[in-house]
């Protein structure tokens, strides 16, 4: 008998692996922060005598979500407004919201409030952009969660820096610090080609290149941007990013909502990768993304929730949701972006994002144990046809019952351990009253 | 002090009376069925000494939802076939299926299984269509939800009816078995133009005129409906509507997705309410209804969910997640469809629409205490700038810790004091048993 630290045992499970094998009465044994076995129960408890035994039954195992882009520390803004024009809602709110109020403090609740909410609903993996970015990691390293980071780099100043090559000094801060860590990885993240000059968006490459980095970039998120940037470059803005040699497959590109065929073919050809964020393209009405002809394309495409300003929520499964319906109804046809694909692209295709497709996104022996068990007993997941079916168009983020982040339990039975939820509630209610103060102004 | 059964009190509470009533720190006080007095939380308790007090600490009262399209009884076949063209998911799946299963037993337990999962999402009033309705009143009986039930109606033969007349004898019946009950209500129901020859319509409109009933209908679902009824009738559906009487304050068509200007006047002028079920049309890739264009031309719209072969959920907090933002990007614009607009469809507006506005859909002294009470110190719903925002961006289902339907406690603390859902769930394991058998026949 071979001695591990965590079995879970007597689920169902989906592994998300090549090929989908889907197990009953399954146990996944963990030692550390691995992987060690995958089998059928009564197998695995033969084999391995664990200290923790985690029973699954009714239950469903499968890799945590990996949410492709978020802004963590927007959750203090939650719900700030809706239902603006975007001008209206930028320059009135969000951006002097921001400019009053964004600071380390917030900076760390913020992102400790939605590791909270992230964890709470199955996502165990996140790829975030904001402001005091270092303060996001200790925050992550607090929930115990697994991400990759990045400064936002843009012209104008921000709370954390007043030139860009502080934001870029600032970037090569984070990747030296963080460079060993287990869980906190570093992206180098110009926010956009209509906020960073060439010099910027160079210098920035240069920091990815040098360590071998992700580079992340809002791309194409709404009709103004695409025709502001195709007066700006005369040419398509994947053109544009072929000729500042942006195009490899350490680019992700956030949204790409107005994408047009020869974007998509240059992205195809240069392998780079997608995060499609379905509900903050409807509720901003930037419209909606090609992602079927991406898939077709062979493009790697991931979810992501975006920012609690503009979603409101860090919700995968609700993600799941929105983006499995929102392109059968915009294309007429019921057959696109069927269940399986979608719980891929939240787990297995958004590690493959993030470049991380070597430890996470799937449930595989010796990859990272970054697990969650979903509750099945429950009335709207009753009866079971398919589980797939039930994650995207029934299920919710309060089914999730127990999640585990690299090989370590964050939550169980619904009770976060990394996280005193009520002083972080507490805290975040705070920083609001500030935020509420600063826009009465 | 009057003595009462149950005060609601210390929580913020939405009215969604005309003005929109906000309060902070109120008390609801709830005698037999009705609603007494609504005010701050020590004035009540100055005035009223309660049986029973539920505290709303930290928790937002407003009234329960009001679900005006589904067809319970389907929860059976819950994700039995997702992602498939309209006639291979109809005439392989859900036909065949339906032709096998349904019968008094699944009717019962299927809606009680469905009232399960609509009480714990906070649904207190549902619409239904479907076969065996004097089952779903029983079952809806026993969960202590109300409803606006109506046995479906065609040319064919349904597992409950051989010939159409028995179907008009059958919802005869239900309207002189129910007659006098508090919960239950009868709709008559042909379940579409394409399916009823114009006797049958014929027929089905003299019993909803003499019993002044609703006539519950589906309409221009799609286009390929659409145009089927302009070849049938040489007209649009709406004005072969108004040929054949139809059109009145008491019709509820449900979907109207392919709602041309004609038909959106007709039914403007003569007062028609309309059932939008956004996340069924989405997934079934029908089209998008024109809501914001209705409510500019003064049409009562609410909110449906349809049923779970088609949605696959019973969750109004979802459906109204997807109505706000669906309409946002059809039309690339974030204004419309605005949080407090959704929450109006889902619970006013929505008891406008099955004729029953002067007893439930806004909390008000003399109107049924159908209350629900949602928790706030969670934190995906933290901080708290707008508790409208929250239910329409932010909040999910399980959010709901308390319901009331008709001054009866259903739910405490997520706890169902009316269903025993262990034995509902095995119930329709055991159905579905047979539904899966059937399929491979």
């Amino acid at each position: 008998m071979q001695e591990i630290d965590i079995i879970i045992t007597g689920g169902k499970a989906l592994l998300l692996d090549y090929q989908n094998t889907h197990l009953e009465n399954a146990a996944i044994a963990v030692n550390a922060s691995e992987i060690v076995a995958i089998g059928q129960a009564e197998q695995i408890a033969k084999k391995y005598r664990a200290k923790k035994t985690i029973s699954a039954k009714n239950s469903l195992i499968m890799p945590g979500f990996v949410n492709c882009h978020t802004h963590a520390a927007m959750t203090c803004f939650r719900g700030i407004a809706d239902d603006l024009e975007l001008m209206d809602w930028l320059n009135n709110y969000i951006f002097p919201a921001e400019a009053k109020n964004v600071d380390k403090d917030m900076a760390y609740w913020g992102t400790l409030l939605a590791a909270a909410e992230m964890i709470k609903s199955g996502t165990t993996t996140f790829c975030d952009m904001y402001i005091f970015e270092d303060e996001t990691a200790r925050a992550a390293k607090t929930a115990g969660m697994r991400c990759l980071i990045g400064e936002v780099l843009f012209d104008f100043p921000s709370p954390n820096f007043k030139t860009p090559e502080e934001g870029l000094t600032y970037t090569r801060m984070l990747v030296e610090k963080w460079q060993n860590d287990p869980l906190i990885n570093i992206i180098v993240e110009p926010h956009a080609l209509y906020t960073c000059s060439p010099p910027l968006l160079a210098e920035a490459k240069k920091i990815a290149d040098k360590h071998r980095l992700s580079l992340g970039i809002h791309l194409l998120e709404n009709k103004a941007e695409q025709e502001q940037l195709k007066q700006k470059y005369g040419k398509s803005a994947a053109s544009f990013l072929k000729d500042i040699c942006y195009l490899n497959e350490r680019l992700i590109a956030f949204h790409c909502v107005c994408f047009s065929e020869e974007d998509m073919k240059l992205f195809a050809d240069h392998k780079c990768r997608v995060s499609h964020n379905p509900a903050s393209n409807m509720k901003l009405a930037s419209g909606v993304a090609p992602v079927p002809d991406m898939l077709k394309a062979g493009i790697t495409v991931g979810l992501g929730t975006d920012g609690c300003a503009s979603n409101n929520n860090l919700d995968m499964i609700k993600e799941m949701s929105t983006a499995a319906k929102l392109h059968k109804v915009a294309r007429l046809d019921p057959t696109v972006m069927d269940a399986q694909t979608v719980v891929r692209m939240a787990t297995i295709e958004g590690a493959k994002v993030l470049g991380m497709e070597k430890i996470i996104g799937s449930l595989e022996v010796g990859k990272k144990a970054d697990i969650i068990i979903i509750g099945l007993n429950e009335p709207h997941l009753t009866p079971l046809y398919s589980e797939y079916s039930h994650l995207v168009y029934a299920a919710s983020g309060a089914d999730v019952d127990t999640v585990l982040i690299n090989g370590k339990v964050v939550m169980e039975n619904r009770k976060l351990l990394t996280i005193d939820e009520t002083e972080v509630m507490q805290k975040v209610r705070k920083i609001a009253i500030n935020v509420k103060d600063s826009l009465r102004q």
